[in-house]
């Protein structure tokens, strides 16, 4: 079994996050990936505070194993979500789009584990420097917000820059890319997207079906010109915002205005017209609906696999 | 030593490829990777086919051991290098930009080894319905002309979807990249951007000033509004390109002209303001020049390193 620091330091069995994913990562998703040995996490965006309250306690009732809240900085409440976790003993925090400044000493204090999500060396030196615990280097395969770099070039970069555990997002999706990533230098991956078509996983059955026919180039990114980044399936919607962005009599606000509410349109409607269907690059390797513990067992058994054969491409040695 | 089944196909000792750089890659260059074992490539993109004539006969002086030319395959003289690859008696070919299909029934009967680059799983099967030998599946991470997924996710769907060796190219920096690529299914790897500081590279000492001091988000995407598009070093030049694209008042065929000749006065010139200075993301990892004999060997003994390792991550089993 594969066994890395990251295990010993979150009281996990095995290796791999389960993603974040706002208004999806929610407590039965999260839970079903701690009880099959990984680190299921709660997004703190759900129908407001009191929803993260209530899933995290959810969860506890499904799982005694270790399970995290993703808190996205950027959103309204995240001050309030920050209090939460504290309030909840919640024990490990991933934290994305912004920094965790203004409340990172106050978690640590509490005990809670904080791993950023950074996507660049700089951001990197900068959670290193806050106190962080171990981060997750994203390369922009990734379903949702995206950075420049990619997790083949990122994660030795992060990994040589800081001393740090490490973890590596960003086009992970089997026991393949999984070994890839230990070879890279870290010590565990985080996998979004494979997670969305899980049993577990509540978002409508037309995103599940989407992904499953999803072709390997199904996936685009939107809201470059807005700083705001953003990869998901080639929907109807996802090739208007295209066009929008394009169209120099469009503005950023109407171009906003349009995709305000999308994700929620996209996870709990199925609307391909207008919803975002957030998913990675490696959508296109999604065959199968199936049990969030069986995507957990085929990525960390395959990477043992893989790993093990290793040593067959070394003659001589 | 580190061995694939590339290896015996081609001759090769090491399952390693330096990219055909246009203009760039040279018989000096390509001698030195494959006299360090590698598969040196020169360049279909010289200053004319007779260029590339002498090219091709100046590394048989300085190498016996195998090296191959890599065809631009959208270039105006493609026919002529076609051609001149049989004349010349080139045992190996790999193309880009453009389908090898009119001329790989030739260069198969006169036992040229063909490898095409592909960015996507359809090309991947194109190619392969065609009689290709292999293919170098390139990510989105490498310098110049870039598709639309990155290694990590692209590499496993093209080894699943055809059953010939794949190389994989594209993030590709040293023993822990290569060590990846091994892990994602591929035999072999290329390697563009690192070979560009190499000793043997004739890229001016602007080129390689500017890649040593590369930070991790130091290139860029341009020219996607083109369907052309190229990833570079963030310079003056590349940042005016990309202005003029999001600038409705100009035209693409004033955009084009903007670019014409641009990567000639990158490497010869090493001008900031009209040269593209292709490179990919891993030139934030760049540091030192060295010989390319010394780039081939940290890559092949620095995967070698690391996939012995790999094992240890694997505890009880």
């Amino acid at each position: 079994m594969i066994h890395s620091p990251i295990c010993n330091i979150l009281g996990i069995e095995k290796p791999i996050f389960q993603g974040g994913m706002a208004w999806i990562a929610d407590a039965r998703l999260a839970a079903a990936v701690s009880e099959a040995g990984g680190l299921g996490l709660i997004s703190s965006i759900q129908a407001g505070t009191e929803a993260v309250r209530a899933e995290i306690r959810k969860a506890r009732e499904r799982t005694e194993k270790p399970f995290g809240v993703n808190i996205m900085l950027a959103a309204p409440n995240a001050a309030e979500i920050a209090d939460l976790v504290v309030e909840e003993g919640v024990r490990i925090v991933t934290t994305g789009a912004g920094s965790p400044a203004p409340y990172i000493e106050r978690w640590l204090a509490a005990g809670i584990c904080v791993i950023p999500v950074v996507a660049s060396v700089a951001y990197a030196l900068k959670m290193k420097e806050l106190g962080a615990t171990a981060l997750i280097a994203e390369g922009a395969e990734s379903g949702g917000h995206v950075g420049e770099l990619h997790t083949m070039a990122l994660v030795p970069q992060v990994v040589d820059a800081v001393d740090l555990p490490v973890l590596a997002a960003g086009g992970i999706f089997d026991g393949r890319s999984a070994a890839a990533a230990f070879m890279l230098g870290a010590c565990g991956v985080q996998v979004g997207t494979r997670f969305l078509v899980a049993d577990e996983c509540h978002v409508h059955e037309v995103y599940k079906a989407r992904l499953i026919k999803a072709s390997d180039i199904g996936t685009m990114v939107t809201g470059k010109s807005l700083g705001d980044a953003v990869r998901s399936l080639k929907t109807p919607f996802a090739k208007q915002f295209a066009r929008m962005e394009a169209d120099p009599s469009v503005s950023a606000d109407e171009i906003r205005a349009f995709g305000t509410g999308s994700l929620r349109k996209a996870v709990f409607d199925g609307d391909l017209s207008g919803g975002s269907f957030l998913a990675g690059e490696v959508a296109g390797l999604i065959r199968k609906r199936e049990p969030a513990a069986a995507i957990v067992n085929d990525i960390m058994d395959g990477a043992e696999k893989v790993l093990a054969q290793a040593n067959n491409l070394i003659y001589g040695s």
